[in-house]
């Protein structure tokens, strides 16, 4: 009987490696370094001890293994399992799915990041029995996923729920994607780290001063104190993240919107604001069905989403 | 054999009915008085009418049919087949579906006027082939419908790709809906006429003036003989439509948007703006993929709409 799933989050410096069972109950989970700077044959050589591993700590035999799912940096060829290239892995077009297949003969599947966690939210965290869900990640940038009708909707080209490139404002700040007013140019966490940044050298009258580096973390701290500039730069941050969740709600009427990434952890702030620009500026029959929750996985999201991917897959 | 499916676009002054084979090829259409004014069974009874003499004049038999579809303007409840209610038709919560059925004992599909045009487009009209498009109609109002992974893509609450309700600026004219900035409050023929007769009433100069009656066409002819509050007018609308479809572009990564409705009809100017806002704001790899293309289906649209309904839906 085939009763197990293995997941891996393959990162630029660790590869993390869970085992589970059909339901997802966690049985093993481990972590190895990467070592991507001695090249892609040794990064194969540690996935690889990495499945063997946990395989055997938790005394499974691959025979009784269902599928193997991995969640890596893009671009990403899914359909053929291949890595085009990753900034932190020193691999260029590398086929890891039929590499690894030379050495577990079972299905793998891989997938990027967003789309890996927005499954591990469906399967394992706050979207549990949502068939129609966006996972909206706001962190160093803002990026997304979507279960449709409950499977992952990948697009034409693989790039569905891109939401930080969204336009909200047509002459907005510059975005790193050379467009103007992306919801990532303005909402991100690097996005309110750069205003706060830019008041401080304009000579502004603010309590950011007091810290030697000021990133959105700080802005939300001195949010929290009423300091003016910080209070205008989240204000306008959490305004165009809640314009921005309510367009996706008018276009995909999801029944839940899960917001993850570092930004989200400030919490009732961000949430508060959220839900009351939906609840202002969308139909009511779609609000008011729409739940907007925090992500439910932890600092184990990226391997647990990758366990996820292997589970929605093996139902296929 | 159950080789035909039949067709019926429900509107407040008419009904119209088409009969086709399973390859979409119409054999008969025929139009009738809904006679909305006379009662809810009286339009029944017209329906009725409708399908037997399509049969009639087709020379088939009600079991060669494989299933009905029926286009209404809405709400509806697609799930029970229930008009909820609908501003020119005397139906409140009339279980059309099911009415129908005590008359004819085979399969029948209710839908929005949105959604069937949508899937009129990707049965018969310039979607063929494309299992990921959006259907945009500029009109009176600005609505969609979408096809994702070749189903039509309803939503939680069955009001997904809402797309004339996004907000494209925070601070933007009301919309009927009661939010402000909303892409149909700006884009919409409505929007268009409206602030064409605003700057009428403030006495602006401009050769719109010479018309008794301003509505968006009149617009759009003007703004070919360069007025400038006409092409001021019409670069707006058109500037923030190009944004609407680029937001969708970076959310959905469809491989086609079909444009349709009234305002669509002028064309190149309309197109050619957008197309170009999306290669200017869209992620290269997403605008490279996505075809921008003219409604393929005219007068007809609504009837074809509803023969493609009962198309797609015996192929489930």
């Amino acid at each position: 009987m085939k009763n197990y799933v293995i997941g891996i989050d393959l990162g630029g410096t660790k590869i993390s490696t869970a085992i589970a069972d059909l339901n997802g109950n966690v049985l093993n989970m481990h972590t190895l370094e990467t070592e991507a700077k001695k090249g892609k044959e040794k990064v194969l050589e540690n996935l690889v001890l990495s499945i063997n591993s946990i395989l055997d700590v938790s005394k499974v035999d691959l025979s009784s293994v269902k599928c193997i799912g991995i969640g890596s940096p893009g671009p990403l060829d899914v359909t053929t399992g291949t890595i085009i290239s990753s900034p932190n892995l020193p691999f260029k077009n590398f086929e890891i799915v039929n590499e690894l297949k030379n050495y577990f003969d079972i299905d793998i599947h891989l997938d990027n990041d967003a789309n890996v966690a927005t499954i591990g939210e469906y399967i394992l965290g706050a979207g549990r029995g949502s068939d129609n869900l966006v996972y909206i990640t706001v962190s160093t940038g803002i990026g997304g996923g979507a279960i449709l009708n409950g499977k992952l909707y990948a697009g034409n080209t693989s790039n569905a729920l891109e939401v930080g490139h969204i336009t909200l404002d047509p002459n907005g700040p510059v975005c790193g994607c050379g467009n103007f007013g992306c919801l990532e140019a303005i909402s991100s966490g690097t996005a309110i780290a750069k205003k706060a940044n830019q008041a401080l050298q304009s000579g502004a009258v603010t309590s950011l001063r007091n810290y030697t580096t000021v990133t959105s973390y700080e802005v939300f701290k001195e949010y929290a104190n009423n300091d003016a500039i910080s209070v205008d730069i989240v204000d306008n941050a959490l305004n165009y993240l809640g314009i921005g969740v309510a367009n996706i709600i008018s276009t995909l009427d999801p029944s839940m919107v899960i917001i993850g990434g570092g930004v989200s952890k400030v919490g009732d702030i961000l949430f508060d604001r959220v839900k009351s620009i939906v609840k202002r500026r969308n139909f009511k029959v779609m609000s008011d069905n729409c739940k907007i929750v925090q992500a439910g996985l932890g600092t184990d999201a990226g391997v647990l989403g990758a366990v996820s991917l292997a589970l929605l897959k093996s139902r296929d």
